[in-house]
């Protein structure tokens, strides 16, 4: 795994294949069938222009009722509103929600950090997910084998706090190109049993390994380039991790 | 990362820090300050005998009742209570727990696949975790350095179902040498301003990394080295990533 050097402040309509080739071409990179990128949601938000400003944002009731619960800025909840389909728990500083893209986790994804001032602006500014990650990962898959004629998986990658674990890690809520969940059953183990463990989430795992390199403080390494990883070829997408909320027990 | 090379099927009683040494030595690795070595669970507790004969289990009332809950062995099931602080859910197939370390996992994390068969013995065994996993990576870390002068971080890894999403992922159960979750409070971010994510699960998102490399079927490649990974120097154990019982919405 390699972070790509060299990436700039994403802005609104950046086109994020032309930044990843030029920062392959800086690591000495060239791109092979089966190579996996990985991009930090705030860069693929940023280039499409997710970022809202909270002076543009008038509360509801209900934004304004779940920031009293959750003690947080109305403006902000008003935002998780807008990409939540059901809130599943509200505490003071925090709110776990299902977004409507089917992730369980805070504040719906929305962001407070990291999200680049416009030039001699210094507002306030929150970051949305993408609103389709998956056709995200698409579309830039589409435009690297335009480029290059190499078949390339693309992971964008978020951090998610956990249920019954302390510390988040890197998920994968969009991808293209490769198998986000393997499905292993079927296959012998050592000795020709059973397997216990029969799927596997393997693009949240590339996006825990990714988001080791990646930082969350001020490292500036949004894209990493992986080689190597052993996984089935097939093209999937961020939906196969959904778990649907009737298989689910734990909300 | 690698995954070290030629590591023999282990049995109880074997010496570990040797097999990493001769693994290391194969893959002409020369051991370095700040390396992190993660082995998976399973050798670690065959290594310390913890595999048990199903034959040798007589299942108590409360483990018949949940095998017939579970649709699973009574035999399995009295294991699965061994190591089981509470229960946490049961359908048919499926028996979720909160285990005596502290985890909340599939079957207490007993494993059916890849136990192996003693020469000549066709029984069935099953495996349970490592009696304190912190403790297994702690002397390993100890042997380590007393034959490298090396600090060597450890992980013994395992692989777990998650609450909202599908595939399960590698994460830490024991940990030595480094911190298990990093905590970034206080650290600006790109732009100075609070970071939205404050503390990292650090030792999951390495375990994450190296289950990609060590995974679930007929390869075994039980041993990862890592290098390079940007990480706080400083102690650690697995005791920091269980989130308190009180402090969790999720159960």
């Amino acid at each position: 795994m390699t972070a790509l050097p060299n990436i700039p402040l994403v802005q609104r309509g950046d086109d994020l294949a032309a930044i990843i080739l030029r920062g392959a071409r800086d690591a000495q990179i060239e791109l092979q069938d089966g190579d996996v990128l990985v991009l930090a949601q705030k860069i693929v938000s940023k280039a499409e222009g997710r970022a809202v400003r909270l002076r543009d944002v008038s509360p509801s009731p209900r934004a304004i009722e779940l920031a009293r619960e959750a003690q947080k800025d109305a403006r902000f909840c008003q935002v998780v509103l807008w990409d939540t389909r059901e809130i599943l728990r509200v505490r003071p500083g925090l709110i776990v929600v299902e977004t409507v893209h089917g992730w369980v986790c805070a504040n719906a994804g929305i962001d407070r950090s990291n999200v680049a001032p416009h030039s001699g602006d210094d507002e306030e500014w929150v970051l949305r997910l993408p609103a389709d990650a998956d056709a995200s990962a698409h579309n830039l898959r589409e435009r690297l084998r335009a480029a290059t004629s190499r078949e390339i998986g693309i992971i964008v990658n978020d951090t998610h706090g956990r249920a019954w674990r302390n510390g988040a890690v890197g998920v994968a809520i969009g991808v293209a190109g490769l198998p986000a969940v393997e499905d292993l059953r079927g296959q012998p183990d050592l000795f020709g049993d059973e397997l216990q463990v029969t799927t596997v989430g393997l693009a949240d795992q590339i996006a825990s390994a990714a988001s080791l390199l990646q930082g969350q403080a001020d490292e500036g390494r949004p894209i990493i380039h992986a080689r190597g990883v052993p996984m089935m070829r097939r093209d999937g997408s961020a939906r196969e991790i959904v778990r649907a909320k009737a298989m689910d027990l734990f909300r």
